[in-house]
């Protein structure tokens, strides 16, 4: 690759989501770094657990880069989990294969005070470390992203102990103990706050909030027990200077209030075009908004040429100021080479001019 | 009770659905005969387990009623489960406690060729005379709503065997075997339609269509895997005179498409206020069309001031034409006396003139 178009591709994620020309549409894809991968699974046999592979940095920082190499992505995310500070909050966390995370639910007003707001480079040393090892290891080829959770998202699985399909519990304490809720939700929002800006002191040049079940509240409670919380996010790490992303899944009925959150780019979910999203999001947020997104996963599934059309059509609805990724995570059984051939479309039918 | 108010009662839940003049706004609950009743508890104890209760007559019966009797709701909906028509086509269906329903996943050409498009009379006589004895045991206090599951929402269960979240087998085969997933869904609209029609025949003066998991599909594939289908089967029980609710769960994005599907009534969930609600479906429809919708489940939960509150925002935003529900099925931990208070709640505040 040539110097130039190793700056092109170095360049072009933290452009677009700060709105500025770009050579093509950049592209990542969301748990890129992930089960679908022969590579991942090797190393994670390395590692054990999963949750060891979190937890061990130079582990952690291989898989990280390996979609950037095997997958030709136009940015790296740190491999770790979401609820990563929620253990370092105390809340005891194991990960099992096929069950996924389990956590001691945090339900009593006594369980919440007794949780700690953690220092993040000390609790989470090796997520820092993990990130420091991996900006040396991308030398500069593209950029890294870190993340967390969004607050409502971590209270419902500090609350229900698990992904939870009803979010019945968690749903319950806003309306039944909305005071212990905004409790929990102050303490996750310090530590958030904290964590993300350890991460970008560590080299993380953007950021993502995933807001994994935002869908499952309705208007009142987004705008109550959600979005308040994601905003102090958003500004408690302005002036760190880096792109700060919001997913906010299954959101379509939310997408108005929460493009107002202040974030600097808006992941979509597959659910609604981005032609719409757009038209929401920019009245009301009263600016430009980057989009990002959204490609259905499953449609990876379809041949090739559907893929395309698909892409196509992703593409000419967002027009500019667009990172193309999947509306939700890539799946486990997509085989690697519709991933490849996803990044080589996007890239051959987003170059400008 | 006087006759007059007796009357009132037989009346409002039908005349909303058709957009007549009512005294208040009718009220029923999704889930309503279940386990949040105790009496719906003692019944189901006597019947064993939850599909010998469904395919029991009498004890079907009993707590269709019940409700009417305790909660004072303004319809009944036969007691049954949305998967008794496939188990009629040849799925093997069992129910265990806490796990939902297990099924024999469909997902060759050979399996689905396999399955029947059996007789509604006389694969499902026990629902029909479950309906006809309720007829009966209603004695026009209030009418019977009858129901299926949307083809989508019957396929994805068919598919994946059994209550999924991610539903990738049944969205997979969209993508991967398109021309299977219609061949499934030919035969599950035929079915629907003769199950739909024969319960009409057996004295339900109501149908409600569950498209309980239409959200989980992107526009495009509602428009080819979900809308057709559901049009079809719409416009196959027009002759039968009946009003048609059709409830697109988690569908906010899709409302516009789905209110083109042709029925009297769109349920809407508790994601979106019905006056945007009403602007979109009107809009996309063409003409009036009552809402059934939409007080979140989980508010039951709050104290009764905020309760009323709630109640009075929906009213308020609903306007004319709409009948009172909860935006999902009432949740099995909720106490009866709220479901009590909010049928109180509904008729008071939303009585007219």
């Amino acid at each position: 690759m040539k110097t130039d178009e190793k700056t092109l591709r170095a360049d072009r994620f933290l452009r677009a989501c700060r709105g500025e020309p770009v050579d093509t549409t950049p592209i990542w894809i969301m748990r890129q770094a992930g089960r679908y991968l022969p590579e991942y699974r090797r190393t994670r046999a390395k590692a054990g657990d999963f949750l060891a592979l979190c937890k061990t940095p130079d582990l952690a920082c291989e898989v990280t880069i390996q979609p950037v190499d095997v997958v030709g992505v136009d940015a790296a995310i740190i491999f770790s989990d979401i609820l990563i500070p929620l253990e370092a909050m105390g809340v005891p966390l194991t990960f099992s294969d096929g069950e996924g995370p389990r956590l001691e639910p945090v339900r009593t007003a006594d369980q919440v005070a007794k949780l700690r707001v953690p220092v993040a480079d000390e609790a989470c040393g090796f997520l820092m470390e993990a990130i420091r090892l991996t900006v040396r290891g991308l030398d500069g080829r593209v950029p890294l992203i870190g993340f967390g959770g969004a607050p409502w998202t971590m209270l419902s699985y500090a609350v229900e102990g698990k992904t939870s399909k009803a979010f019945l519990d968690s749903r319950r304490m806003l309306f039944e103990a909305p005071a212990l809720a905004h409790a929990l939700l102050e303490k996750i929002t310090a530590t958030t706050i904290d964590y993300l800006q350890a991460q970008v002191r560590a080299g993380a040049r953007a950021l993502q909030l995933f807001d994994s079940w935002a869908g499952a509240l309705g208007p009142e409670e987004f705008r109550t027990f959600a979005l308040p919380y994601v905003k102090r996010i958003v500004e408690a790490l302005r002036p760190s200077g880096v792109p700060f992303i919001y997913f906010c899944n299954e959101g379509s009925t939310l997408l108005a209030d929460a493009a107002t959150a202040g974030a600097d780019v808006m992941g979509i979910d597959y659910r609604v075009p981005l032609d719409d999203a757009r038209a929401t999001v920019e009245r009301a947020a009263g600016r430009p908004v980057t989009l990002q997104g959204n490609l259905d996963p499953v449609a990876l599934f379809a041949p090739l040429p559907e893929i395309e059309r698909r892409v196509a059509d992703v593409l000419r609805r967002a027009g500019e100021r667009h990172v193309f990724n999947l509306g939700h995570g890539i799946q486990p059984p997509t085989p690697p080479v519709k991933a490849i051939a996803l990044v080589e479309m996007v890239h051959r039918l987003g170059r400008r001019g």
